[in-house]
């Protein structure tokens, strides 16, 4: 009952981050000038990317994403979606969107992952394994683009994911299901902040 | 008997698919002006990356290409007679060579990997394993030479591998043979008409 | 006890090449002007880097760079002192820094994922994954900073970590102490006398 209950909830979880990244992955894919196959692969590829990462990172093969077709499809719809809603003019590209698509994608499977890495390993996989799935749709994309990798922009990136890996560990003794949505909270506030305040650290000039 | 000659016909095709592959792989490198080394790793990474991306998916560990010289040794020698045809102008790099090469590649690797995704799962996952061997190749030599995935071009490419790959699926059942033959004639075909007619899709201007 | 023995040899060779590919990792990233945060993620990329791929492809997961944080925490360290003494003009980036921790990196795994294969197959396989641990931080630090991968460098790179792999194979049978060592010595030297000296190989003109 339990494990039902927690296997639906991430599977709850990765249908939204699926969206959310397959949005990412077309944004990026039209404002590099991508014909419609080319944003539906790179949405797909964002949205299963960090799962399949961390399942063959777990051990869990064939990966999920490869048994199950539904993220695969649903990926593909939130590409066309975008596509559409872009060409109607309905979406602008190089504002918001694509920043809070990206910020609710990697909140989602920073949680996603650090569930999943629960049954295997002690509270430095947990974090290690969240923050990789996290960031692993979004550096796949940006490798693929040929842009520079989204961990390396100069507002914190990887670092809320790791923030909210770190919070959902501390919190999962009381409640794992507040930890979770605590957890993905902190991720997606800290991104959002940091994008709009231009939150960094010093480098050398 | 009918898994040994399974095998065999496994085999014989992904040393084909090496072939054509390390041939790809090293025109790119002799067009990014890469020397001889140069030339014999990106031919051998493309020959026996699709391999690899394959057996780490499914779980088969150590992949075959760590286990089996052949394929690394059959790439290493195609590449070598690359460099000698290409010094000798025997082979016009700028010309249809790689794309017929990458062709081959593509078409065998796609149903290399749909064919032993037979053994572990439903219709989607033997379509999205055949999909992402047959392109995992290409991908990984474009990453390496830092050029624009293969996946990308305006030309169908990805979606030639999966129209291949879901052929093989519905003939599967009636002859596994003749679903590999037909399938893997079909990507290679599509692919190349698709070049050659610049079959592409809207994108957003 | 002699299994233990073997394990902390490896342990402790991990360490180093940590800290080495570490501080190779943070000069790229000092020299792409990325800030502290994008230092101390490519530092600890390249760091863990080749041996999570050599894990994956060992069938070992999680990894133990997801098990053990001691990997990833050496390698923050050794990012944050990069940065300290650059910014107190103590390193010169644009110098051999660089070269000589690539290349104590590029050893040290070379011999790790030799070592840990010993116990996976044969001696094509242990010098393939000796040499693909040995390559592998540098060439996703360079995919993530977006630089030609270095195995593509026109002095040996790949060749010295192969040559190196096979000494360690072949000297296997005498003793396993004085095959890492002498391997591991024989990857460094040849690297260094490979930059020195400029080896490279007959491209295409």
């Amino acid at each position: 009952m339990e494990i039902t209950t927690g296997i639906n909830a991430i599977f709850i979880l990765e249908l939204i981050g699926a969206v959310a990244f397959a949005m990412s992955g077309a944004t990026v894919a039209i404002r590099e000038k991508m014909d419609l196959l080319g944003i539906c692969i790179l949405g797909i590829t964002t949205a299963v990317g960090g799962g399949i990462v961390r399942d063959i990172i777990l051990g869990i093969t064939p990966p999920t994403a490869f048994q199950k077709p539904v993220y695969a499809t649903t990926a593909l719809i939130a590409s066309l979606l975008t596509f559409l809603l872009v060409i109607r003019k309905k979406i602008n590209i190089e504002g918001w969107f694509f920043w809070i698509m990206d910020s609710i994608g990697l909140a989602v499977f920073t949680i996603s992952g650090a569930l999943v890495g629960v049954s295997y390993g002690n509270a430095f996989l947990i974090v290690f394994v969240g923050n990789i799935t996290g960031v692993g749709g979004g550096v796949i994309r940006d490798l693929f683009a040929n842009r520079k990798p989204v961990i390396f922009q100069k507002d914190i990136y990887a670092t809320a994911s790791l923030i909210g890996a770190i919070i959902f560990v501390l919190l999962l003794k009381f409640n794992q299901y507040a930890a979770a949505i605590i957890g993905g909270i902190a991720v997606f506030v800290l991104r959002i902040l940091a994008i709009k305040f231009e939150w960094g650290l010093p480098k050398v000039e």
